[in-house]
């Protein structure tokens, strides 16, 4: 949670130039999300995010993500509608970094999903991944299965200062998913990064979700995973197999899952955890000690790849 | 610019359960101030701002501003209402801390304040103090001239070490205040943080200002030097007379100053640049190397500092 990069009022006024938004009402930055600088902006017109990228995302990535949000706007999922300037560029440049203008979307995160956010949740992902469909850009996953032997390489001697004998475990992990990795599953746009802090809810209800910079090209059970890892599992790190059921019976009010997606779905879950727990570990070690942000802390993950690694009773006879 | 104390959906649930103002819509941790954490906050009812009280705001004063805040809204000042729980209280708890509910205010802060900025900036301070008028609790400003002889003592060497030399000129400017630091001008509640960011602007009027928790009982004129530092350098560390003129010409539209308030401008705005320097050279000392949030540059005020050693010709001659 942070503002990287600070934005003056001429600046601003700049910016909305371009725009046909009205004047600037109110501005202010806000502590969401990690990878860039985030400013709530009211004008005369209505209530906008503009946000800043910094360096974590790649600006050849830009036009990609903003438009499937404008793809996913048309389609009525409830998603940040990137705004358009009068020449029709959503992507613009402030302070010499890329930049864009989102609509408002009102609605809470939630910190502990109960067992009907997670169904909500569900249904949620399903909508998304139906609303991307024939979206006509492609972005290869650069943080799905193929790119973890190569990012782990580099992190083998993190891994055992942060636990002895975690480089081979997590070694057996990979040689698993070498072994045994599905193919042929049904594949699309996934979010890749569907976390509560990603989904609105409003009155309880799925309300939207935000943040599609890690969205990509992958298959569509893969999403689940990554999400179930998210959504359902306590802090102390048990699984919760009923939130999970909740989740799997949301998803499949929109779209069933074929039979060797729900047979996949264990694996899948254990190999998006391997992928949070190894670029935990990178900013982990990447962070110098006494920093005021302090990243997320690698050891939920690696408490969640052991749950996987011991199987789940009753995770392969969801819903 | 931070958010230290993270707040759930529960918490907050919680926290408006107290309260008349209906369901969260909205909720983001904003980057607006240093020494608290703030969320905007939008429910059924409106729009508000959460703050909770960090370390840095001694809990004792808090009733203090509090009050102030809402006998400002009262007497009609535009700054931020606190909103009373179904009890009548202001002053409540979060996550153990002390927290308070305040009224939305719109309104743009600008960075780089213009002549007519300044003039409304100016006239929107003597309204407050006169709005303040008759405010029956009474708070000794910890910052004020009394203070800074013990402020100094413990940093001698780390303004030596900031500036070969500073030490002793900053003794001088101490002995200057001791023999001539002026009394028995007008005084009443000061703001004591009157800055650019603390300023609402709405179509280049005054809108509002934010941020008491400063405000202390002192001279009148001694908030509109430290104002003036504010408000009227430029980034070389220059002194913009015309900003000044302005600012004062604004003042005195609502609040005409005395002869002797006109005469003591100049030391008072001495004195100011003088605290802000101390404070500054104290967070500057005690923040680590290699911090995300580097404290403000202390040097920013040891240039106005030099800037009012050497006397500002006009600076008598205002309006």
């Amino acid at each position: 949670m942070a503002v990287y990069t600070d934005i003056t009022d001429q600046e601003l006024e700049a910016f909305l130039a371009d725009f046909d938004v009205g004047r600037a009402v109110a501005f202010k930055g806000i502590a969401e999300g990690v990878e860039n600088s985030n400013f709530m902006l009211e004008t005369s017109a209505g209530r906008y995010i503009l946000t800043v990228y910094e360096r974590r995302v790649r600006s050849e990535d830009l036009p990609f993500f903003l438009g499937l949000m404008q793809w996913l706007a048309m389609r009525g999922y409830p998603s940040a509608t990137p705004i358009a300037d009068r020449s029709g560029a959503t992507l613009k440049t402030l302070r010499g970094k890329p930049a864009a203008l989102v609509a408002f979307l009102p609605g809470l995160s939630v910190r502990r999903p109960t067992v009907a956010h997670c169904r909500e949740a569900g249904e949620g992902l399903a909508w998304l991944h139906q609303a991307a469909e024939g979206f006509p850009d492609h972005r290869v996953n650069s943080l799905g299965h193929a790119a973890w032997e190569g990012i782990f390489c580099s992190l083998t001697d993190a891994a055992e200062a942060l636990k002895p004998g975690l480089s081979s475990v997590i070694r057996r992990d990979l040689d698993l998913f070498a072994r045994c990795w599905p193919r042929d599953l049904p594949e699309g746009i996934v979010h890749a990064d569907y976390f509560p802090d990603n989904v609105f809810f409003i009155d309880g209800r799925f309300g939207a979700s935000i943040d599609f910079y890690f969205a990509a090209w992958d298959q569509l059970a893969y999403d689940i995973g990554a999400a179930v890892n998210a959504w359902c599992f306590e802090a102390d790190g048990s699984f919760n197999l009923t939130r999970a059921q909740a989740f799997l019976e949301g998803y499949e009010r929109r779209r069933p899952l074929t039979k060797e997606e729900r047979a996949a779905l264990p694996i899948l879950a254990h190999g998006a955890a391997l992928r949070f727990f190894l670029t935990r570990l990178n900013d982990w070690t990447a962070t110098p000690a006494g920093a005021l942000v302090r990243p997320k802390d690698p050891l939920e993950y690696e408490r969640k790849l052991a749950v996987h690694r011991e199987g789940l009773p009753g995770f392969g006879a969801w819903s």
